[in-house]
């Protein structure tokens, strides 16, 4: 029998965007409010990791890729947040995933549950970058819940000095959450029924 | 009546590896071995520039960002060569794409000539990564040439010593430098036709 601290979830929040008042921040935030007692949303800062170089790598991953490499190896779930530049992800993201994306088979990211959600000041609410950042998870391994989604279009509207204000948003927010709880807890209790 | 010197033409190679033995850098070794005397082939190491930032950049441009975007306005054509990672361009080649995109109008890529090639020790030959890297280009309102294209699938076939050995593929990256060389001239010598 587990104890209770063994309940306890991680997820690891991975955003795209640094900004004092990101909207991406903006929307971690609310999923740290919202989660229950055991899911802890933990933060990472991706802006000290270097970019990938295949020299640097060979000599050895440096510090900070280590220990990305543990973050995501020990959270039971990421949860990216993704602004959309030039109808595509930020390089601090991508950056990120594909050192972890490395080696292969050995990578923390294979067969890694995530959740992708994003904001932005624009119609789209990140609608193009969501869809290379599924592809580009997809081709490291992770897998990626294909619902809920969220789209924060127009979040300007939406967010109120970094705090995510809505109420619908908030739920989807909590809907995301929610299905990364769920979905760990069957994979931690029922790994028979998964293997089937 | 133009002088001579202003026939010279300057291409800005954007590579998205920078390992000594990089193929991508092979590639641009290849256009700089290629390219007729008039067309100069300029380099830039963009490891330098740091992840894209709003409060950075409402700083103020970082010194390499102001170098990066200078860099890409004197230039009268960019010539991309992108590895592949995660089905995606790198990091390092987004980031920079990222920053010269401000502000909007402002922006040096904007109708900024550009072409795409990309090796790979896969069978793909970056297929994913230009077409991503062409999406994200167009999004920043660049003017990338559709034809001709250079897809390099088992480039270590083809690399030896850090040089493009393949006569097909070296015919290739010399036929892209020619395509940008007349490009750039067309649109210096016929103002008024193009303006039609």
């Amino acid at each position: 029998m587990q104890s209770l601290n063994d309940n306890d979830i991680h997820i690891l929040a991975l955003a795209g965007s640094f900004r004092e008042d990101s909207l991406n921040q903006a929307l971690i935030r609310a999923a740290r409010e919202l989660a229950p007692d055991h899911v802890h949303i933990d933060d990472l800062d991706l802006r000290t990791v270097p970019f990938y170089d295949g020299d640097l790598e060979e000599a050895g991953d440096p510090p900070e890729v280590t220990t990305l490499k543990s973050a995501v190896a020990e959270a039971d779930a990421l949860l990216f947040a993704t602004p959309e530049y030039n109808g595509s992800v930020p390089a601090v993201l991508k950056n990120a995933i594909d050192w972890a994306s490395r080696m292969l088979a050995d990578s923390p990211l294979r067969g890694k549950l995530a959740a992708v959600m994003g904001a932005s000041p624009s119609r789209g609410g990140t609608e193009r970058a969501q869809a290379h950042l599924r592809e580009i998870l997809d081709r490291a391994g992770a897998h990626v819940v294909d619902e809920p989604s969220l789209y924060l279009a127009r979040a300007f509207e939406h967010v109120t000095d970094g705090r995510l204000t809505s109420e619908d948003y908030r739920e989807a927010v909590d809907e995301i959450v929610t299905s990364l709880d769920e979905a760990v807890t069957l994979d931690a209790t029922e790994p028979a029924e998964a293997a089937r």
